[in-house]
């Protein structure tokens, strides 16, 4: 299914980026060269290829300005382009096309950034059955759209902040004295409200958790061989996650260990932008 | 002069940060597990070298949770850190330090990338005289933030938007004829409120702007051999940037041109975070 | 196709809406009575036929609450329901879903009763092509989620705002001296940037309008038979709209007249909430 | 006593229907038909009978505008006034008087019709003592407003959330285990310093609630019979209001069983607005 | 008539200044030594004789923390008190009453203190006909509560600032040219949409002025028997308002010029705070 | 060390001033006498001797224009200026140097009415080693800029708030029983978290304190000869505080008593301000 744009975030995220860009007194540069009135067309265009994302955030851009230009957009969300291809056109009032014109390069490229990494990772692990996921390691301000971008790359949204699921990590079982004593903590303050994943760092933490009928776990920088007794040991009994020190090269060998899911920071951390421009005519 | 800290600008950030990242609930696991005045000892330590930016952010986030605990900056804005090196200690209320922690080092790992980053290119051109510059390309609603971790790196600011330097593109130029037609309207308007800066393809343009007394010209994806011819033609008459294509790799080769200056948009949008983690105890 | 929700209205009305039923201080019956920690099930049940709208709401508002409660949505959108039929199942917090109780039930009340009186005036036009419109008499605050409601009752929302469509009403008439004065000023200023309507209260005016290519009329306040002689004049040639008196009693006979629309300003200025309750257990 | 209308809520309440029907890009129509500087001069005129409220509003959004115009009210709130009646004067710039036309009579429209039902319902109980309430069914966002309205139709405020007075209804009385409970909770928690009113569905609730030296309680949907046995119980020991299927054909039979107070949720939920309009010249 | 209190204001000013003084943590000393539920009565008293103003603060202060605390105000805004008198008295949660003290003192003791001095000065001039007025001399962010505490202290307000009144300044007749090419300007833009007042420095500017018409001057740092001239000069045909060196020891020898009224800047941008006290018991 | 500038405490200040100064329609004078592009050369200039504070706000106040003006700052703050002394020199717009005049001059005339009245304290008690502090007695709103005009008038800043130390005042003593009592529920809450200090209004209170090792006392309203038995009889055990009742005239004999620090509401609660002006060519 096709993840739903959020269109409050990105009304939000354009805002401050129009805020940023203008101040109060606008594009100075184009105010005083381009007559209003004036009429353009352009096109947006990827100079690589990649995963389109964000494409929501162009119109939005363009409603904020008084004189009216409109985009039809070519490339939706998901779509995969090459160098060259056409991701929207535009047309109307030169004068906000040219004052839009980085706001909505600088939203969508990052976006498309973290969309290419993400559907690049997912075919690197076709047929495997892993689920790639992402972090809470994302652009302070943006995490719901970055959180969107991996969803149209093929990824699979880990929770969305420290409110809606519970992941016990290694400080948590030490104030507890033990993985089973933190989950029973957790049980007796929430019940069943919230999914619940104990981080461990060892096979006895792992079978620790089994134990006590722990649903998922998140095996935190183990190696692949590791990882397949981890896999042999949970025997499908709970969904097994691993995290720490994965990248492109070696993703597919963690995805063969048999673990259900891999969750990657930098998929948001430290994503490139993809290339975007705008060509005029 | 050491760069001063936009503290409004992390305070906003932080904000908008904490807000996504607790929602209304706050921290379930850790209100359910770590009994509130449980005190606790940590450090942020960088996990590789790098030029630390954005610690300012540390105890701005501390400060924003009810149950007390505060920071000891290690390592200033600026400093130059190896692996292992700590970055902060930190003291007080567990729950809010593990509710504060990825805040914490999502904001303090961003900027710092930026200026390990931004510090790599300015040693790959030092003693030529080219100073390193930023652009507008940088996340949407970050930009103060991002354009002073250029600026703790040894770069320096390019305009922070479109509102306080005049930069006259090619689309510009054609809505005004030429290249003297656009910087004749931008004088009639705005007199010498601003700076002027013409972005020019050809030497052809770059002698058109020089005719008529232009101060800067920057010289959009051109080759060393061209730079170089570039700066033999303006012999000192205005600040010649150069733009466009330029890598880690190739900057020292642009750098000893002559140019100027060096304006590089991947410092601010696909910069990759410097890896930060917090140790207990 | 079905109308997505306005989600982010949404959110903007339930913060709102629970900032002036909740205050400072919060729910000062349930507080002392309802122990934290009590849990509860409980539904929204219909307690008259009609057709349910923005059910979105609920898990919005329950979100909002620090000690959890959730929702199942029985009715969805667009659900005609009748009396004693369930909208939603709720269970959590006993505390959270009797404080919400009131916020929940007036929104999707209101809302299902937009929804409900657009599906009585939609199925009595039912087979003559007339598509039934809503205007710009909305609450104040609420016109985006008045007009989704709308559209899920059946409808086809008009302009949204003065800002996204022109509509030549009388007063700019008399400013421009004519029909066509102003329709040309209209095209002088925006060009096609815009649809154009413009509102008669003659079939003179009517024929100054087709003669200068006009593609959508209002004809305010006529007449069936006068409605009638308006579709031969116009023969197909522009969009034609009746507004103005027009009650469920007589919507039909308006509809047979063979125009292309009907506004109805009541369906928002004057709408019954749908009777909605909350029961427990 | 006049009541005091809720000026700050009308600011806030103005600026949203403002910024929702104007956008960012304003009236389209009218920017482009009448010329900046033009005057004019206009009445908003009652088209039916009513009782007018919200009239402060009025300069509220003329205010907004940057050309001037200015307003004479004519009909002070709680004006009785007739069909065809004015209710204030405007002057000044037209392109200000057409542009804030629906914002003005959207809501001047809805609080009058809310002053309106409550008068007619005020008339209706005359000489029985027998005070009317509304109820916090109100539309999410404009409770103030709606509540000042009923208080301008002659009707007493009910509470204005669930913070400023504490009603005890079923489920509180279940949570409690009987009303007796319910009560001693309250006054162990907030002593005196809220008011406490105990909703029952029987007589022996009632009687329950008189035994424990309850002031006020609210007899939910019973009949006429029904509640004069309850005012013989009662006999004056406690406010007795009645609630609940109450319409205006039968709220003098209501009344006249000697009940001190009735409340009306559909005096805000489901009120009609007054028909008003603007008149030109 | 008793000029009208500005709630939202009040309002807005009190959550900033409860926002500054509590943090995000609260009162950390009240939290940590006073039990909550411990009650308290107490009174607000002047220290020093004087005129009250601001008490509309109190309440809404104690409105805002969720332990509930209420206030009976005894001196209304003014009265006239002496050492020792009551203001209010409050009773309550004492952990409300400690954290509210100072912000409540410091509004209210403020606001007093610019109606004494408007009383002191008013009470000057008592029996000559001159007005005293208040200007825009005012402390930043309170300019609407300090023209509130003029206007009960027995002043009048002067333009609330740059939009709702004309005042044409040495710098405007110098841009013009004149005093009438100045006001020609003015009527040309704005017609008699706004009151037009000129600021004169000398009696020939006074009779130019005079000699357009124009409504009201303000006589600039002039000597008495100057004054005295000017209002020869005008006999009655404008408003004359003296401005600029008058204290509260030269005002009435202003005053018996025969001016209209006098304009003093220290009333707001001076003014001693009256001291007021919280006394517990 | 120079205290640095709160500039998001300007920034927030100078737009909540500029707003109420504007209002929607701006400077109705200006705007019809000064033609757009007109441009001015102006100085700020002090009118009496004084020490400048607040000057960041200028530029601040113009780069919210949208016709550019700048200021080149001549006397930065904690310069002692003289009367005729220029503290800025402006030039740009003149429309916008005028419409800015009095935000200006409010701001920066009440910040260096601040720190000279602290300047003036600080000489008077020069050679003594007391430090002179400030309270929380400051105008509402404005209180971390009237903090900071203290520090720049040689002052030491108290507590920013009740959030950030804490004071136990008498209100405290009573609720605890004790002094003793007192201090150790804070010791109890907040450990070492935050620094403490106890007002005392007795010799034996002082005692009580210094038994129990607190750090800091503040001696209320106590004559000089009281107070140098308090510094007799806390042999430097701890910080001593002077407050009430002092003022320039007898602080000098209050600081030769040897406390460490006095503190002033005076020098924010009744500062008068600093008389500037702004000078055209």
């Amino acid at each position: 299914m096709k993840p739903a744009a959020p269109l409050a975030d990105f009304a939000r995220i354009v805002q401050a980026a129009l805020a940023e860009d203008l101040g109060e007194r606008g594009d100075i540069t184009t105010e005083a060269i381009v007559p209003a009135g004036t009429g353009m067309k352009a096109v947006i265009r990827s100079r690589e290829d990649g995963c389109i994302a964000g494409v929501d955030a162009i119109p939005i851009v363009l409603a904020r300005f008084s004189e009216p230009a409109s985009a039809q957009i070519v490339a939706a969300d998901g779509t995969e382009v090459r160098a060259g291809d056409i991701v929207a056109t535009l047309s109307g009032s030169a004068q906000t096309l040219l004052s839009a014109e980085r706001v909505m390069l600088n939203l969508v490229g990052r976006l498309s950034g973290i969309a290419t990494a993400t559907a690049a990772v997912v075919r690197a692990v076709a047929g495997t059955g892993a689920a790639i996921k992402d972090t809470r390691k994302t652009t302070p301000g943006l995490r719901m759209l970055e959180k969107y971008a991996v969803a149209v790359g093929g990824g699979v949204n880990h929770r969305f902040g420290l409110y809606d699921a519970v992941l016990i990590k290694d400080n948590h079982i030490a104030a507890a004295g033990s993985v089973a004593g933190a989950v029973s903590r957790v049980r007796a303050r929430w019940g069943d409200a919230f999914p619940v994943q104990v981080e461990v760092d060892t096979l006895a933490q792992l079978e620790e958790a089994l134990a006590i009928g722990v649903g998922a776990v998140l095996l935190d920088n183990m190696a692949p061989d590791v990882l397949r007794r981890a896999v042999a040991i949970a025997r499908g009994r709970c969904h097994l996650e691993a995290s720490g020190g994965i990248t492109l090269a070696n993703v597919r060998a963690v995805a063969e260990t048999g673990v259900d899911s891999i969750s990657l920071g930098w998929l948001t951390h430290s994503a490139r932008s993809l290339d975007l421009g705008l060509d005029v005519g």
